[in-house]
């Protein structure tokens, strides 16, 4: 649709602030609070035991989240995986966030929220934005993904299916799946323990040309913390 | 739970009849029936244009299929793409399965049987089967795929999250998700139009340690072709 508009797209020429990552190696700070831009992606690395905070600082906005176990980044949380494994859609307190191996890299320990997260729908790309007629480039959470990880020396091989907090997507009775505002409320936050060593990413979901961010759809950012427990 | 159980496994070494390619690069003889064995799997090479019929021979055999874009392996048949493009669980009569870069790289044309099949559940692997307590080697749509693929020479990256088939998982209203047997009859089709160049697989699924492939969870072969339209 937007023909050669990603031909000379590539992550890390943005070299913008945008990208800046937490740290040199994407260890955080414990108990410091690191926004993650609206539109952009923050990679964090969390030791086994350590709990990430995540806050919809402004209410409304979706978060995209991965984890990738440290020791073996082809090991990571898949959402397919989750549904086998708990025999449900969406995790709630107390389930691990199952990975491609069959185990809980993370395990939801809070959650403020209605509890309204998608796991089905795939994290949004140029692809997607040109199907909906964006001009040119459009920032995406599959290369907010690559970018926040490239930023701390990371490469993955894939883009997994994420786990879309506070997304608001759910499938009916016949199978068809709406696209609705978020329930979520301003300071809502969600409490996630890291039961093995990984690398957990961020993306404060630049979609703008439908309302999944909000009625206003206004991209805006969202905030998180490490602590140990 | 089944310690060092896996050491030794290698895809490649079980060289037996199990593993046997429909030709040395899964090239299909037009118009020919092919067994995928039960417990097996089976690549297949298409060209756009082509038709692949599968048949559900003895009636309640789950088959998991993946596909992969013959010009580049990376992109291949995504459910959760799927879900983000088509608005759906579930692909019907005139829906493509889409890819990780959001075009369909196959069509549904026909489906016989009630148009039940899942889109959530990863496919079975080892620790699947180690879950469920089994001793040793277990056979599995994860390796099924792999062993398939090593069959005609090809390797991917990744196992996708499959399009399985006859599978019948459905999420209720509460997101919990139920395990119960096809709704499918023996001699149901699916006919798959090639949208691109792509190696197709099937996995006749090995699961008999619970009843997702019949009340009697015994494994059976599904069979397939392929015609020009």
């Amino acid at each position: 649709m937007v023909e050669g508009a990603h031909s000379h797209f590539h992550p890390l020429d943005r070299g913008d602030e945008q990208n800046r990552p937490i740290s040199p190696n994407g260890a955080p700070e414990p108990g410091r609070l690191y926004e993650v831009p609206a539109r952009c992606g923050r990679a964090v690395r969390l030791h086994a035991g350590q709990r990430l905070t995540i806050i919809n600082t402004h209410g409304s906005q979706v978060c995209d989240f991965w984890a990738f176990a440290t020791v073996d980044l082809c090991e990571f949380v898949s959402m397919a995986h989750f549904h086998a494994v708990a025999s449900k859609l969406t995790p709630a307190v107390g389930d691990g966030l199952t990975s491609n191996r069959r185990r809980p890299l993370l395990t939801l320990m809070e959650d403020t929220s209605p509890g309204v997260h998608d796991t089905l729908i795939a994290a949004c790309d140029t692809h997607r934005y040109e199907q909906l007629g964006a001009r040119g480039y459009h920032e995406n959470c599959s290369d907010n993904l690559r970018n926040a990880l490239a930023a701390i020396g990371v490469r993955v091989p894939v883009v997994p299916a994420p786990f879309n907090i506070w997304m608001n997507t759910p499938p009916a009775d016949d199978g068809s799946i709406s696209w609705r505002v978020p329930v979520s409320r301003s300071g809502d936050r969600l409490v996630l323990r890291a039961d093995a060593d990984v690398i957990a990413v961020m993306s404060a979901c630049p979609q703008d040309l439908v309302p999944i961010n909000g009625e206003d759809q206004i991209p805006k950012s969202v905030a998180f913390r490490v602590d140990w427990p």
